[in-house]
């Protein structure tokens, strides 16, 4: 396993809203899709996810917000890198696979890949993908937050980006 | 001082991309607008934000990523409470005056504000306000990272959602 930091702040403070009260609030959030890959020593992965933003350019960092139970969660963690790759309007059909329950050799079959510098697969035409190393992560509720370092980025003209909002896909000139 | 726990996770993974490419590649990352407030001891103060994303539902949590050289930092972690309003597509002139360096009282006289649980100013009409406290935070290279629990929440019908994408507002139906 790979020695990667990992903190629990408290969180003491409960909250007296609700999962599906906080679901439905949160789909008004509009917010790009992405798909995050890995590969390495624990093997290829890669999952949709719309929970990332920017965190710093000094070192240029993100944050991806993964739950600790899902399926990808231990082949992450192990490789230790990730690549994040966002999504145009193109992708919605590859969006659906990374983000439903079909196995990991017939996601990545429905698209072409690159290898980046950290080994993570990187999506040939994706707007943008930030190749990174996992510098940090915290636990927060049932999920985990991973700070990834920026190791290479790669770009693609495309002009269109895909979105989610209020649980459908959308698109943006 | 408020007492929130603050941990720095160490970046020892060094990003050999510059900032200024950094920034133009996470401009392809498009994102919903909002204008995170706060209010208490320390004072009124707001600001716009994009870096924000759903972490976990139990308990409802969000977070914030916010410049630890901003103007409103210290208000922010003093008062220890922070509101995230959603922007709909009609906030596009509040969002320039909450992301500029217009006084706070100029800012906060432009729009309508109810007083959330919180004591943090909701905007009357945004897409969906997130009333919450700050439960912990973690320091990121120059950004502080929020963890937000909610307390509570307001919404509005607006359809239109305000997302920032290529250094532009861009509007979606």
């Amino acid at each position: 396993m790979n020695s990667i930091p990992t903190f629990m702040p408290p969180l003491e403070v409960a909250s007296p809203v609700s999962g599906q009260d906080f679901r439905d609030a949160m789909a008004k959030l509009a917010a790009a899709v992405t798909i995050v890959t890995t590969d390495g020593p624990a093997g290829r992965a890669g999952f949709a996810a719309t929970a990332v933003c920017s965190v710093s350019d000094s070192p240029a960092t993100l944050l991806v917000c993964l739950n600790r139970s899902s399926s990808v969660f231990d082949t992450v963690m192990e490789n230790g890198v990730a690549c994040v790759n966002v999504l145009s309007s193109e992708h919605e059909t590859l969006s659906s696979l990374f983000g439903g329950k079909t196995p990991v050799y017939q996601r990545f079959a429905a698209a072409e890949w690159q290898t980046g510098v950290t080994g993570s697969p990187m999506l040939a035409n994706a707007m943008v993908s930030f190749d990174c190393m996992i510098a940090s992560t915290v636990d927060v509720g049932s999920h985990r937050v991973l700070f990834l370092t920026v190791q290479a980025l790669s770009q693609d003209p495309g002009e269109e980006a895909l979105l989610y909002y209020r649980r459908s896909y959308r698109h943006l000139r």
